[in-house]
C-alpha cells in the first residue's frame, strides 16, 4: 500500500491505530487552536497561520506591524471529494529556513538570493474523510508565498476542484490597478480606482477585445494585482509556478474588501483535476512601503523550480526586428497572401488571387534581414509566410495553418541561405488560431521544419477561442499546453515567445527557452486606439510581475496619420518613451518594432536601439510609482556598460537618476536621449535631444521627461579622447 | 471573389442580376413544386424529391410500389447562419447514372458492383440569405443514400450545425432492433420490440455502461437501425463516410413512427462545425424484402470514398490469439504489474510493488508466441504492457499511458526477436483511457515505437469519459481524432483495430488499414453476465452493416465456473457456434480469443479455426433473420475453400445449406463441425460432432442447430483417397 511520499510524519493509514495516534497528536501538540508564527529573515513580515474554532485554516499577515492581510480563510473545495475548508486538526508544524543563491540562465541580475522563513503545516480531517491538507508557507523580506499540499494518501488519490476558495482579506479601500476578470485573455486597458469604485467602472473597463470571455458569476479582476493602501503600502497579490491548475483570477468584495481566488473552469465547468501527490501553484503577496521593491523583488522568481535542462547552452536573449508594424500602420502590407476569404489547408495555395499586398515576400524580409544584419539585430520575424491567413481568424476553425508550407512567395530555402549569410536568424512565426489541437497534432512536424531550416525561436499565437471548444486560454488544459509546447522546444533546441497565452508566473526559471509572452496589451493596441500614456508605469507591477513580456518597443513615427492611410491614430507616448522602454520593459527578447524606413529617419536615436543590452548583470530600480513613473538603471551583462531608462505618465515630471551603481572613482560618457523642451506625446513626439556627458558614482541627474515622454542613458567607457570636452555632472 | 467552385450551374452572385436569374430559372423551369423521380437500375426503388409549400424539401422512398419511407423533410438548422428548412427554390436538377466496379484491399467478396441512379438538387434561398444548399440522392438496387452539400459561394462560408432535421417518416409500427441513443458508447445488449414499446423499455434498455451518456432530450435510438415492417419489409437506416461531422442517432415519434437526425454535441452543445465546400456524411437507407439482401447490400461502401493511399501493398487480413482472455475469466493475471492504486507517469515503475499476477511478462507471451507460431495465427495480441494500469481507469485523468514505456517484466527487444524468429507479430495495444489530447501529442513517438520494434498492427481503446472533456466518443471531434489515427498509422504502415470509438460507416474503404473496430457489445461481455443468445443474429444487421467488427470469437470454454474462481458467468452459446461466427461476423481481422491450454483440450474443433480465412473472393448469404439466425457461406480469397458458418438464437433450428456456389460437376470435401444432438448452450455447450462428406454444387443440408447453437463446415478440395469412403450429400 501507499505511504505518503513527501510525509515528514508517518501517519498510519487505518482504523483504529490511526485514530488514536490522531488523538495523541492532539494532546500532545495542542496545536490545533494555536497560533503558528514565522517572520521574514529581515523581521519586517509576520505569517500567523491557526485553525479557528470550525478547524478551518486561517492566516494573516503583517508588514511593519501593520496588517496587510487580516485574518483570511485558506481551503478548497471539491466536485467528488468533499471540502478542504474546515474541520482540520493540526498534525505536524515544520519551520524551515533557506538562505541562498542561484544563477538565472538570463534575466535582470546575474545573481539572485532566495532566503525566506518556511513554515509547513500539516492538517487532518478525522473519518469520515481521514485525509491530509498541507499548507507551506515562504516568507521572503519581499512577500509571501503559499501554496496547497496533497501529499499520497490512502483516501485521496484523485479529486476535481469546484473552488479554491483561499481569501486576501485587505485592509481598507486601496487604490487599485486593474484589469477585469476574463478566462480568455489579458488584452484589456487597465483601470485605476479604489477597490470600491470597481463595480460602478467595471462595464466600462470591460471593453471589448477579441475572444474574450468576462467573468460574469462574480465581480472578479485579475492578476497580477496591484494595490496601494492610504498608509502607503504597495501590495501585490499573483502566483507563481502556475502548473497543471488553472489561472487564479480574483473575486472582489468591494464592501470588505476582500478578495477570494477564482480559477478558470474548464469546458464542463471543473476547476482543476488532481491526482495526489499534488499541490496548487504558489499564492504570493509582494509587500513593501516602496513602489520600487514591488519591482525589485524576485520572490516570484525564487518560488518557480529550477530549470530541468540540461544544456542551457543554447538560450541566448535576442534582439530583433520583423515584418510586423507594416501590417498595422501603413496600410501597405497584409499577412494574407490571396484575395480569397474562404481557403482551406489541401487548396492549392498558388491558385489564390495574389493581391500584390502580400509582406512576407522574399524579398521584402530580404530586406529587413539586410537592415538587421547592418545594425546588429539577431533576428528579423516574418508574419504571414505560411499559408491560411486569407480566413483565420474568428471561424473557431480547427485547422487553420499546418505550419510547414509558406506561401508561393515566400522562399524558405532562399531566405535561410540569404539569412545565413548575412549572421541573421529569420525567426519563426505559429498562429495557432486558438487551436492548440491541430498545432499539438503538428507540433513535432513544425518543430523539424524549423530545424530543417535554420530557425531557433518561434513567436507562437492563441488568437481566438480556444479549440479544444469550450476550454480556456487560462484553464488547466491549456496551461498545461503551453508549457508542453515550451518542453517540446527545448527538445528541439527552439525560443519560445507566446502571445495571446496566460499570464506568465515565473516559469521562464523552469523553461529558460520560453523567453517571452505578451498576455497583455502591448504596442500593437497602439495602433488601434492607443494606449494610456500611464500603461506603461503600470505594466510593471501588474503583468510584468509574472516574467517578460514581448511589448515590442521602438515606435518612432508615432503619429499614424504620416502613412497617409487616412488613418488619425497615434502612438501615444514620445519618441525618447520608446527608447525608455527597452530599459523599464524587461524582456531577454526585444523588438525594435518600427519599419526600418523609420529608423533611418532618426539615426541619433536608433543608436540607443542598437546600442542597448537585452541581458544584465544587476538592475536597479531607482525611482517608482505605478500608474505615475519608473526609471531603472542596468548593467549589462558580462560588460562594462550601464543603460538607464525612464518613463512619465501624461504628467511632465523631473527624473533623479543616481549612478552610484558605477564603479566607483571613475568616469564614463554618458549618452542621454532626452524629451526636446517643446516636447508632448501628442503634440510633438519627435522633439529630442541627444548629448553626451561625464558620470561617474557621485553623479546626479535631474532630467525633465515630456508629457508622456521618456529618458533614455547609455552609461559605457571612453578613451580620453573621446572624454575630452564632455561636461561633468 | 470566389465563384462556387463545384457548381454545375454558375449563379451570379451580386444583387439584381442575381435576383433576376433567379426569376428566370424559376419560370423556366417551374421546377418549384414539381416533384423529382428517380428509380433504382431493377426500378424496385422509387425516390421523389419535391419542395413543400413552404419551399421545404422533402423526399419519399418506395419499394416495389409499397412505401418505405413517407413524405420526410430535409434540411438542417445552424447556430449562426439561420436555417436550411425551408423558402428554398430548385434552380438545378441533374441526374446521373453510374454502374462501375471496384476491388477492395480485402473484404466480403473481391468485386464490388456500384450501381446507381443520381439525382442532383440544387436548392437557393432568396436575399436575405441568398445561398444554395444541395441535396445528392443515389438510389441503388439495395437502398437510397443521400447528403446535403453546400457548395463555396459568397454569403456562407462557415457556420454551426445546430441540429440536422432529415426525417424518416416510417409507414407503421415496425418491429425493431435497437439500444438506446447514447453519445459515448454502442455497448448496449439490444432490444426487439416494436416502434411503439420503445418509451416504456427505454429505461431498462439504459443498463449500466461505462462512461455512458444517454441521450435525454429525446426519445433515441442508435443506427444503425434495423427494422422489420408487418408486410416483411427490411429496413436498415444508418449512415455513410462519417467524416469532420459528428454522428448521427435517431429521435423516435413512437406515435407517427417517425424517425429524425439528431447529432451528438460537442462540449459547448454545437453539433458540428462547417465550411464551404461541404457536405454531410451519407444517411442511409438500405431496403429489401428479403434479408438477406440486407446482409448482402454493399450500399454503405460504395457511399464511401475509394482509398487515398497509393501503396496498400502492406495491409493484410490478420488472425491473431492474445494475452487478453486470462485477464477476464482464469483469475490469474492482470494488465496491472503493481498493487499501488495511484501512479504516475513519470514514477520509477521499477519500484511498485509486483502483484505476482502480471499477464504481460515476457514468459506468458513467450508461450503464446509459440503457439501462434504452432498454428498458423499471424500475430499475438498483448494487453498490459506497458505502463500505467494501475489506476488507468475512471479518473479522467489525462496522462495515463505513454505508449512506450514497457513494464519492467516486459522485454521487449527480446520478444521482437522472438517473435521475429517463429515468424509472428506482436500486436500492440494502445489504451488512451479515453484521452485523446493525450494519445495524439504521443502519437508519432508511439508510431515510431512500433516501427523500430517489428509491430505493424494496434488494437486502440477508449475506455472512459473523453478528454478534451466535454467532447464525445461520437462527436465531430473525436470522430476526426480516430481518422486522424488510421491516417497517420498509414504513414508508418500500421493497421489499426479500435475500441470504443465511434461505429463505422464503410471509412475502411478509403482507410483499409482501418481493419476493424469494435463499437459494440462484444465477447467480454460473455465473462461480465453473457451475451443474449440472439445477439449475434442482430449484430450483422446492425452494427455491422458499417463495417466490420473485432468480436474476438472462439471461446470453447464457455462455463466460466471451470476456471474455479467462484464465477457462475458463462457465454451463453455452444462450442460450435463459436466456430460459425468465424464466417457470420464478418472482419479481416479474427481473433481466436480463448487460451492456448483451452484449444489444446479440443484439437478437432480448433482445427476449423486453424483453416478458416479471413479474407474472401465471395460471400453467400444463404439464410438469415434478424434476432432468429443467420447462415452464410463464403469462398476463401485466391483459393478454392469455402467456409460456411451458422447460428440460431435461443431456439433450436434446422439450417438448409446449399452449395450452389461451388464450381459445377466437382466434389469436395466438407467438413461439418455441428452442435451435438445432446447441446444446448446453458446446459452442454461443449458437446459437438466432426464428419466429413463429399459435396458440388447440387448438395443441400439441412442441418440442426441446437438452442443458441452453430454450425461450421469448411470445403476443399481432396485427393481421391481422402475422398475415399466419404458419404456424398
Amino acid at each position: 500500500m501507499n505511504t505518503p511520499r513527501t510525509a515528514s510524519l508517518a501517519v498510519p493509514n487505518y482504523g483504529f491505530l490511526r485514530r488514536l495516534f490522531l488523538l495523541l497528536l492532539l494532546f500532545v501538540f495542542s496545536l490545533g487552536l494555536r497560533a503558528q508564527v514565522i517572520t521574514s529573515p529581515d523581521k519586517n513580515l509576520t505569517l500567523t497561520f491557526k485553525l479557528d474554532d470550525n478547524g478551518a485554516p486561517v492566516y494573516q499577515l503583517s508588514y511593519k506591524k501593520k496588517p496587510v492581510i487580516k485574518t483570511s480563510r485558506l481551503g478548497l473545495e471539491t466536485k467528488d471529494a468533499g471540502s478542504f475548508m474546515e474541520d482540520f486538526t493540526v498534525v505536524d508544524t515544520k519551520q524551515t529556513s533557506v538562505d541562498d543563491t542561484w544563477n538565472p540562465v538570463w534575466g535582470e541580475q546575474k545573481t539572485i538570493r532566495n532566503n525566506y522563513n518556511e513554515l509547513l503545516v500539516t492538517l487532518a480531517q478525522e473519518e469520515p474523510n481521514d485525509r491530509l491538507m498541507r499548507v507551506r508557507f515562504r516568507l521572503f523580506n519581499d512577500g509571501l508565498g503559499f501554496r496547497y499540499e496533497f501529499p499520497k494518501q490512502e483516501n485521496l488519490k484523485y479529486f476535481i476542484v469546484k473552488e479554491e476558495n483561499t481569501e486576501f482579506n485587505l485592509t481598507g479601500n486601496h487604490k487599485i490597478f486593474w484589469i477585469p476578470g476574463d478566462y480568455d485573455t489579458n488584452e484589456y486597458a487597465y483601470t485605476t480606482s479604489k477597490i470600491s469604485e470597481i463595480p460602478q467602472l467595471i462595464e466600462k473597463a470591460t471593453h471589448d477585445v477579441h475572444a474574450q470571455q468576462p467573468i460574469k458569476t462574480s465581480l472578479a479582476v485579475q492578476t497580477p494585482s496591484m494595490m496601494k493602501s492610504d498608509d502607503g503600502l504597495y501590495i501585490n497579490i499573483h502566483e507563481a509556478a502556475l502548473v497543471n491548475y488553472p489561472a487564479m483570477q480574483l473575486n472582489v468584495d468591494e464592501k470588505n474588501f476582500k478578495m477570494s481566488a477564482h480559477l478558470t473552469p474548464d469546458a464542463v465547468g471543473n476547476k482543476g483535476y488532481l491526482q495526489t501527490d499534488a499541490h496548487t501553484p504558489w499564492r504570493t503577496v509582494v509587500v513593501s512601503d516602496k513602489a520600487t521593491d514591488i519591482l525589485a523583488s524576485k520572490l516570484i522568481l525564487n518560488l518557480n523550480e529550477p530549470t530541468a535542462y540540461e544544456d542551457v547552452s543554447w538560450i541566448k536573449p535576442i534582439k530583433y526586428i520583423g515584418v510586423w508594424w507594416e501590417y498595422f500602420v501603413a496600410g501597405k502590407s497584409t499577412w494574407a497572401y490571396g484575395t480569397e476569404t474562404n481557403v482551406k489547408l489541401g487548396d492549392d495555395f498558388n491558385k489564390l488571387t495574389p493581391s500584390g499586398r502580400h509582406g512576407a515576400t522574399t524579398e521584402n524580409v530580404k530586406k529587413y534581414i539586410d537592415f538587421a544584419a547592418e545594425n546588429g539585430f539577431d533576428a528579423v520575424l516574418v508574419e504571414g509566410w505560411n499559408v491560411g491567413w486569407e480566413d483565420w481568424f474568428g471561424n473557431w476553425k480547427e485547422e487553420v495553418f499546418d505550419f510547414v508550407t509558406p506561401y508561393p512567395d515566400f522562399n524558405v530555402k532562399e531566405l535561410q541561405r540569404y539569412a545565413a549569410e548575412k549572421g541573421v536568424k529569420v525567426m519563426m512565426h505559429h498562429e495557432t488560431s486558438g487551436s492548440a489541437t491541430n498545432y499539438e497534432r503538428r507540433l513535432d512536424e513544425a518543430f523539424q521544419f524549423m530545424k530543417d531550416n535554420g530557425y531557433n525561436a518561434v513567436k507562437t499565437g492563441y488568437v481566438g477561442k480556444i479549440i479544444p471548444r469550450g476550454e480556456h486560454h487560462d484553464g488547466q488544459s491549456m496551461v498545461n499546453h503551453y508549457i508542453h509546447v515550451a518542453k517540446e522546444a527545448a527538445d528541439y533546441q527552439i525560443m519560445v515567445n507566446s502571445h495571446e497565452a496566460v499570464r506568465p508566473t515565473g516559469l521562464h526559471r523552469t523553461y529558460p527557452n520560453w523567453l517571452a509572452q505578451e498576455s497583455a496589451r502591448g504596442t500593437e493596441f497602439e495602433s488601434m486606439g492607443g494606449l494610456a500614456p500611464d500603461h506603461t508605469t503600470i505594466l510593471p507591477f501588474t503583468r510584468m510581475m509574472g516574467g517578460p513580456m514581448d511589448y515590442t518597443p521602438g515606435i518612432f513615427q508615432t503619429d499614424l496619420s504620416y502613412y497617409g492611410t487616412g488613418s488619425n491614430q497615434r502612438v501615444n507616448t514620445t519618441l525618447v518613451k520608446q527608447l525608455a522602454y527597452y530599459v523599464t520593459m524587461y524582456s531577454p527578447l526585444q523588438m525594435a518594432a518600427d519599419m526600418p524606413e523609420n529608423y533611418k529617419r532618426f539615426p541619433d536615436a536608433f543608436q540607443f536601439i542598437k546600442d542597448v543590452a537585452v541581458d544584465w548583470d544587476e538592475t536597479h530600480i531607482l525611482e517608482a510609482e505605478p500608474g505615475d513613473y519608473v526609471t531603472i538603471a542596468r548593467k549589462a551583462k558580462n560588460k562594462n556598460e550601464w543603460y538607464v531608462g525612464g518613463v512619465s505618465d501624461e504628467n511632465p515630471r523631473t527624473a533623479t537618476i543616481n549612478f552610484d551603481y558605477l564603479p566607483k572613482g571613475k568616469n564614463y560618457i554618458a549618452t542621454i536621449y532626452a524629451d526636446g523642451k517643446d516636447a508632448s506625446y501628442d503634440k510633438n513626439p519627435q522633439s529630442y535631444t541627444v548629448r553626451k556627458v561625464l558620470v561617474n558614482s557621485k553623479s546626479q541627474l535631474k532630467q525633465r521627461l515630456a508629457s508622456s515622454g521618456g529618458v533614455a542613458i547609455s552609461v559605457k567607457e571612453g578613451t580620453k579622447e573621446e572624454m575630452k570636452g564632455l561636461k561633468k555632472i
